[in-house]
């Protein structure tokens, strides 16, 4: 198509709200614009990016027998009151009513609307296993959108869920999934996705990977091994200490420590290392505002999610008032009110002498042994990893922490889903059974985003061509000049009935600067300019959006030329 | 694919809650399952038709320089007080709030999205004409749902939005859309939709027509004329009366008519004929419960929107009280109280003694004659049109009523939109004016179930090839005769080679009648019987779902034959 058609403006300017680099590119490159909190309407550009990036999907799913459905957006409370989790899941589920009054929801993913399609044709054996996938708008309520698409509350989504009579049997499709994501991503020109262990979270189950395209701008930290092939999303990495034991237990002892509220003022006041103390962080569960204390090394942090899992609740940081039954600033686990949970992490296991608030205001203990001094003392993995912690897999100190995006998931549900909304199949002899489920997902809208964060410049996005807008973009430079113009006219019309995508700059009166700025900003790999200077030894300039081609070409070769480089940047990303 | 794997199930007995056989044949053939109120899920079977359906849609669009973008299912309230329509329209929009109570509403069109995203894009004339579509989920809470997926609450619509600095373009951009549309039907299939005039309601702008499957579970009246070409909907259509004069106009005369509540006691009681009565019908105002009566000859029925249109505002049937200043069944507009606004119906004009209620218990006028017994006499065009009518266009009194379902619609929208959104474009003078919008939509669900209204028997529907889910349909009889296996897999790999869609069903056990029900159900346009019966004279059976074809080709050219009658198949649809 020709550029001075393409709907969705372009401009220089990084707008002031843009965080990062992708969010402030597919902004001032017509991508994308704000409509509300976390909810955007996509440009054609960007359509046309991810319209690529679902036809991708759709094939690899294909190709492992998924077969494609649609579920609505709006479903009916009921369906999610079988499965609990209208209860259970917090407010990112939206959830109204109709002119009847009847409550609905947003689907924000559709383990239940899944269950409910398949009921029926899943109660004989013979008909498994099964996968069912679609691509749909969900909508979940983020309490912070943010970075652009790259975490929304209303997004493109490609969710599957397949059906299983056996562990095995799930695990054999798993890995077959497992491997068609990693096709997904090195087609959609991210080759260097990698695969984390992951917490399963609200969906249920147990085994989980993520898919993680590492980039400072994530969101998510991950634990990975230098080592060996470790690695873990943060959230679900164990952390592993060694304390060394010191042999030289003291007495117990309470101790004034005015104004000493924190872990430092503290360790600074008794002299003490802060690896030799314990660092209270106080949480209440959703449910009934009741106190859990998590302790910690002093130089280790919580890890919520861990926290979480092992107290079987929903958390959050802790309001703690004057009539709360724990001291701030003085919280240790001798002598706390026993009105409070608490959870001692492993990192303080073998720690001679503690330093730990006492309970009281304004003092601690020093000498505290848990061991000796408390009863029935068990510890519990509740601590963030940290850069040179010792792997889990390889016992090596060799972890490092690197930020990344999610860029796609995959589950083992198990009978989750299908014992709460009682799916049921009969096997060969007649035995009823939960059906065994995986779900898999991925963002789409997000996808392109992490592309466009992952491969860029300064002047826009560089698409793969897999996933590019267009495959070529024509800069006719001096349109005003008749040869120029026939030449490029020429080239266009020769490329479109070679099926190749073609966006074609003809526009007078631009500046080539223009041209090129507005070229960069969509990012279409392959670019051809054709101007008067060009022309006068009979060549035209192609190049690829990345720098790494940059040739002549005679004029009645240019066609043939480009063809063949598309076909050899295709081969780059398939090979 | 194999039948064996198609997720979704077939059964025979017709559901007691379907009402019309599309309905009741894709519940039948794992087309579809309800989910809640107006809410379905689609099975594989339905999503490949409504994928076709869909990629048919884009390609007739982009074939009028139509953009695909993607606009968002939820919208801030803000948006749709913009345009006013977040108080005009009523409990169709849904309203909801987010985690922090900020307003939302479910899109059920998206004309306000359209305006936001090209408002900075079109401030300058050279941008213009543009038509940008989507095709995306929407939500419209219906009071009554009903039919399947003919009316539903949650759908999947391509919805269109063309952009114009003149009514001149816009009307030259309105008779492309009309020609793709008839385009995209005849594509589907259903090539017999027809226009019709319609009226535009609350989409606010003027000419608009609606495509028509003419079908008796329609639940649109459309007038045709059977001398001339016109056509609309009822809601839209004028109705011409003639009435002849009688030329002897007789006195005002009011006459004790006790228990004649309706027109035809009335008439009994007076001998006189329905033609020259006044029968008064009974509304209120939605904004204030006024009054307001319409009167047309006793014979004809008020249209309901000519009459909306009229007074300007929401109306519904009224609630007549004792304290209502209107006696119920003896309503007549001479002596009707000040407090209620009447409308004469055209239908009233040239009737001399007319019959009328007299505004009081017991009694109505004979003798009454509009123009000379009341002051300042109008008469508006405000009821249905009947059987042999007057066309508006050839005079004849030819008019014919028939049922029809709406699969399409488009509309002149004018600057309704941009005015009351403020967007503005600049004109080569540098004076700003408000572009003018066309609208243009198509439900991809709606128009599936209405092909299969139209197109189906007994046993299921029958597909058109282009939007069938798929080309061929494999019955293998008897997969335990090893010959009869060996042929019908060789062809359906062949076929596969081919690129030719094949649903294969090598079921072990099934009985050829029972496959047969199931190929009917799924309505594929060609069927090919395998079965060691055809075997021994080497021949296999191709024949059509709507039994036209029916032939014996010999195995080795079987694959020729079918690839002959899928070409003509398509070839007939697009001739």
């Amino acid at each position: 198509m020709k550029l001075k058609h393409l709907v969705g403006q372009r401009f220089k300017e990084r707008p002031a709200d843009c965080v990062i680099d992708s969010h402030a590119l597919m902004v001032r490159g017509g991508y994308m614009k704000y409509v509300g909190n976390g909810i955007f309407s996509e440009f054609p550009v960007l359509r046309r990016v991810t319209s690529k990036i679902e036809a991708i999907i759709r094939e690899e799913m294909n190709a492992i027998e998924g077969q494609e459905v649609l579920f609505p957006v709006v479903m009916p409370a009921e369906l999610w009151e079988e499965s609990g989790r209208y209860q259970s899941i917090g407010s990112e589920l939206v959830r109204f009513s109709d002119r009847n009054r009847s409550k609905l929801v947003l689907g924000m993913t559709h383990e239940e609307a899944a269950v409910h399609l398949v009921r029926e044709f899943g109660q004989s054996y013979q008909q498994y296993p099964f996968m069912i996938y679609q691509i749909q708008r969900k909508f979940r309520d983020e309490a912070r959108p943010r970075a652009g698409m790259i975490r929304v509350r209303e997004f493109t989504m490609k969710d599957a869920y397949s059906f299983h009579t056996s562990q095995e049997d799930l695990e054999q499709y798993y890995k077959k999934c497992y491997d068609a994501y990693n096709k997904i991503f090195k087609r959609a020109g991210v080759p260097e996705v990698i695969t984390v262990a992951s917490d399963s979270g609200m969906m249920g189950g147990s085994l989980s990977h993520e898919y993680m395209l590492l980039n400072e701008v994530g969101e998510d930290s991950i634990v990975l091994c230098t080592e060996c092939n470790y690695r873990a999303n943060m959230e679900a990495a164990d952390n592993l200490v060694e304390n060394v034991a010191k042999n030289d237990k003291t007495e117990l002892c309470c101790i004034e420590t005015p104004d000493c509220k924190t872990i430092e003022d503290v360790c600074a006041f008794l002299k003490s290392d802060v690896e030799s103390s314990c660092k209270a962080v106080v949480y209440q569960k959703n449910i009934d505002d009741a106190f859990v204390v998590a302790f910690v090394r002093g130089d280790y942090e919580v890890n919520e999610t861990k926290l979480r899992n092992f107290i079987g609740e929903e958390l959050h940081p802790a309001e703690i008032t004057e009539d709360s039954p724990i001291v701030a600033g003085y919280i240790g686990p001798y002598g706390i009110s026993d009105q409070v949970t608490f959870v001692l992490d492993t990192s303080l296991k073998g720690i001679d002498n503690l330093v730990a608030g006492a309970n009281k205001e304004g003092y601690h203990y020093t000498g505290l042994n848990l061991e000796r001094d408390l009863c029935n003392v068990t510890y519990v993995d509740i601590a963030k990893v940290k850069e040179n912690g010792i792997c889990p897999c390889c016992k090596k100190p060799a972890l490092t922490i690197k930020r990344g995006i999610e860029v796609g998931n995959i589950f083992q549900l198990g009978t989750k889903y299908t014992e709460s909304m009682n799916m049921q199949y009969v096997d060969k002899e007649g035995v009823q059974h939960y059906p065994i489920m995986g779900c898999y997902g991925i963002g789409v809208g997000r996808l392109a985003a992490s592309v466009c964060e992952a491969k860029h410049d300064e002047y826009g996005p560089i698409w793969p061509i897999s996933i590019a807008p267009w495959e070529v973009h024509i800069c006719c430079i001096r349109p005003d000049d008749e040869e120029t113009k026939q030449v490029a006219d020429a080239l266009y019309e020769e490329l479109l009935r070679n099926k190749v995508e073609v966006i074609y700059d003809d526009r007078d009166g631009i500046r080539g600067g223009q041209m090129f700025a507005d070229a960069d900003l969509i990012g279409v790999p392959v670019r051809v300019v054709v101007s008067p200077r060009n022309l006068k030894e009979g060549k035209v300039e192609i190049s690829t959006r990345d720098k790494s081609v940059s040739m002549m070409a005679d004029v009645a070769e240019a066609g043939t030329r480009i063809r063949e480089l598309i076909e050899r940047l295709y081969a780059e990303i398939n090979q």
